[in-house]
């Protein structure tokens, strides 16, 4: 049996919107709501939830057609760079499910969604139409607020739907990608300032981790920064790595992290990458690991009742 | 539906005898072979498998009975503590089952291979039946080589079988108790008399952690010494800290740590505690686990197909 993920991050953090939104998955037969996060400060909502190929692309569908009917962009500011109220819908494959298959899926939910909603849609990641839409950021330059100029652009022409821009809802990308790992680590300083030249030390654009994307961001509520990650190949670029270079630059600023936390659910491998770097464990897999062991033994053997 | 993991040791690491005894946890229907480390050094075979009541107790026997037939304890040498060929078989809680319920399956273990082998058995952890019984330590003491005669004190009288010297298979110890974690370090140092000394740092009944039994033991092969260690509780007492003491002390006698390793199977809950600890991580919990999170979701759901 197959398993996918998908990550959709809508542009609210409204509690009604959040839950009518959330709803629609949980309604979904065979997808399974595994986590979601909002805050006011990025003023995003980040879901996800599992299912098999057609459970995903319906709760994927389902979801969004409620966010663009709540949603209005003419009125939405945050922290976090976006281009639409379904801002991205990542596909990602986690079990007896090849990344191409993936790649259908989104194509397919692009698709429909600007089929029955007439929202342009962009595909990005392993489902670009070219080498430079791979990357979100490319796609989402200018954000909403340049949408109107940058989609009547040839090189930005959508994947799917009108090259038209859509005041309400803007404009929405999707595709494919492996497993990342999300990131915060919150900063004891309120200096926005220091906290963007840290996050500049990670970013791979900037001379960083090849693997990383950092970003500074103000937390009103609790005074301080926070330096938000996400890990496109954390075996590659593991995050110990990047949080041992994250200390030393903070010690360079003389700025202390207070604490941390995952972005959406963490994935096992990372877990044990840390483990085995702090405690110098020679053979740790995976399949060491009692639960997974566990699971993995029941699978095979079949017949436990 | 009920799982318990059983982890028993067996004196040998005579590959034929490993081979014959893991095969009889294999052929058990409904019983699952998670993992089975043995060495020279410890000249020991500590298995680890999953099922539900009736097979982890059948496949304990199974392969119990198996190493009583392989196992000479008159030619058996090695460096971690043993009473007897069949030395001990803890049954522990792993889901849908109580430590009780536990309780129960060592006994009917025990009472059943005392019964067909004649060998003494007694009764350790929560299946214990007097407070001394509850520590290993305290029934093991004067191991195999004492056996005869503290075998006929009153106080050392059997739980089940004859209170006499069995010169080929000396005695088996058998309870329950919660899921433990095993873990050993790998010093660069071939000075057994610094790794006692590390060693006894951390032993609880030596001054050291409460939930922690560390021992020394000298590595031919690799000619270095390694602390073993195992960790009752490791919520209480977590693996991180015990692994910066041993740091501490290491660092006292300028003694390098080369590598580590879990023995047996790593419990998820350790890694966790582990991650958070090093990257300050304010809200791991299991449930935060991708793979977890999907198994959770998935078993909820029910019906995924």
């Amino acid at each position: 049996m197959e398993i996918i993920e998908c990550v959709p991050n809508f542009s609210t953090s409204e509690l009604k919107a959040v839950e009518l939104i959330i709803n629609e998955v949980k309604k979904t037969r065979n997808a399974f709501l595994l986590d979601y996060t909002f805050d006011d400060y990025y003023n995003r909502l980040v879901v996800s939830f599992v299912g098999d190929k057609k459970s995903v692309v319906e709760a994927a569908l389902n979801a969004s057609f409620k966010a663009l009917e709540l949603i209005d962009m003419r009125t939405h500011k945050g922290q976090h760079p976006r281009i639409g109220a379904v801002d991205v819908v990542p596909f990602i494959p986690i079990k007896n499910v090849t990344i191409e298959e993936c790649v259908e899926l989104s194509k397919k939910f692009g698709e429909t969604l600007a089929e029955k909603s007439g929202v342009p849609v962009y595909l990005y990641g392993e489902a670009a139409t070219s080498p430079e839409r791979r990357d979100l950021d490319w796609i989402r330059k200018g954000e909403y607020e340049k949408l109107a100029e940058m989609i009547i652009k040839p090189e930005r022409k959508p994947d799917f739907g009108p090259a038209a821009f859509n005041p309400k809802s803007g404009a929405t990308i999707t595709g494919a990608r492996k497993l990342m790992a999300g990131f915060n680590v919150n900063l004891g300083t309120n200096d926005l300032k220091i906290a963007k030249k840290i996050a500049k030390a990670l970013h791979s654009k900037k001379g960083g981790f090849s693997n990383v994307k950092a970003m500074a961001a103000f937390i009103p509520e609790k005074n301080i920064t926070q330096i938000g990650m996400s890990i496109s190949n954390f075996e590659k670029t593991p995050l110990y790595r990047v949080f041992e270079l994250l200390k030393v630059e903070c010690a360079r600023y003389n700025v202390p992290i207070v604490g941390s936390e995952f972005c959406g659910m963490a994935p096992l491998k990372a877990l044990i990458d840390i483990a085995a770097y702090y405690l110098k464990i020679d053979n740790l897999t995976e399949d060491r690991v009692l639960e997974i062991a566990i699971q993995n033994a029941m699978e095979k053997g079949g017949n436990f009742e």
